[in-house]
């Protein structure tokens, strides 16, 4: 049960899991989700309104924002899947075990918006893709390739094998990802919140490579880090275009 | 009332604001809290232990870690202030009402990584900072120096005065950051969650600038905006350096 208004937008716009059903707050009538509701009803989606109170018990304790949608479990790519349609130089993020369900939503937003062509996750021990992760995504999570991998560092291999340039994001004191060359097929391992990339996976990396920073405290977020990682590569790829 | 390891060690670090007494709960003896026992006892700080049950009283419904301190209101600086200590070439960052606890948390914490000197909030319709700002922030606002401006486009017009160049951080249609010098003295400014910059704020910007996105979403979330544009102008001012 999708909740809130970009999940249910975006999911719609995806098109990539069944919609069975869209539920509103039979009081609200805004024009978001008026919007909402014609899409879905020329798309042949079922459409109900029900009371504050059934909604309540549908998404205890959610900011639903009066909207809601039954749908298909998530759907998860392969690995092959994904690196069919990536096209070329295509940029991945790697997550090695984050945990945090708002950290994961930012970094797959985040990584949509970069234009990454995927983000791979691990079976276990990582937040796993549901309602929370994509309201925090802003409902990038609806459109994003996810590959669920069973072993991370033979992922990377895989990736190798296929041309990728694999680089993890490590403390500030690794080479500043300022000064590597991320304009090739290029993969970046963010590790999870308390304990980093694991040393397997880590080993399999090309390169560790940090953001530089100042100051008093120990580092940035995972997610801002992952942020201004992804976005040093989409610089470094459009001045190599425009040369 | 700070609560949370990272507030409480930082605010005991940066020594800003008098800490009348630390509280820590009885039955937690973690290295870390120990540590900051110690740290406290030895510059003179009333230490107390309490029972987890007085500690759910004090911060109730927080995410406590078994520590918090009483301390003095928080330390705001005027603007001469905040540019008498800034040094060359300083950056600052400006938040045109942003309302997000978290979001505000998050800038200041990527904010002070970054080098920035300051940040510049509004006293209207702002978050103001609070414990749940320090936490979100990772202790970060206890060393953040921190202006709350009455009118922000007056604030600008000080700032222009000083000598330095205001971009306004508006949708990705704008001028591209990464297309514009931001190796001088410089202020950013980033626009509440809902409405971005108020018009009269954004007359005042030198420019607008946008960070080139890709894909079906609407753009970065405004804490990830903000530290794209802030690492940006780290990344030039250290090439600026090495020349």
């Amino acid at each position: 049960m999708l909740y809130g208004m970009h999940p249910v937008i975006e999911c719609l716009k995806a098109g990539r899991r069944r919609v069975l059903e869209i539920l509103a707050v039979r009081q609200e009538h805004s024009g978001r989700i008026d919007a909402v509701l014609t899409r879905a009803v020329s798309a042949g989606i079922p459409v109900r309104r029900i009371s504050r109170d059934e909604f309540a018990r549908l998404a205890p304790g959610k900011v639903h924002q009066g909207i809601c949608a039954r749908v298909d479990s998530y759907p998860f790519v392969d690995l092959s899947e994904m690196l069919a349609a990536a096209g070329p130089q295509p940029l991945l993020l790697l997550l090695d075990q984050i945990v945090d369900v708002q950290n994961f939503g930012s970094l797959v937003r985040t990584a949509l918006c970069a234009g990454a062509k995927g983000v791979i996750i691990t079976r276990k021990r990582s937040a796993q893709p549901s309602p929370a992760v994509s309201k925090a995504s802003a409902g990038a999570l609806e459109h994003m390739p996810l590959v669920r991998a069973t072993n991370m560092a033979g992922t990377i291999k895989q990736l190798k094998a296929a041309g990728f340039w694999i680089a993890g994001l490590a403390g500030p004191a690794s080479r500043s990802i300022f000064n590597v060359d991320l304009t090739g097929p290029f993969a970046l391992v963010v590790g999870g919140e308390q304990k980093g990339i694991r040393p397997l996976v880590r080993r399999h990396c090309d390169l560790l490579v940090g953001i530089p920073q100042q100051g008093p405290l120990d580092s940035l977020n995972a997610s801002t880090a992952g942020a201004v990682a992804l976005f040093e590569a989409v610089r470094q790829r459009r001045v190599a275009q425009a040369r």
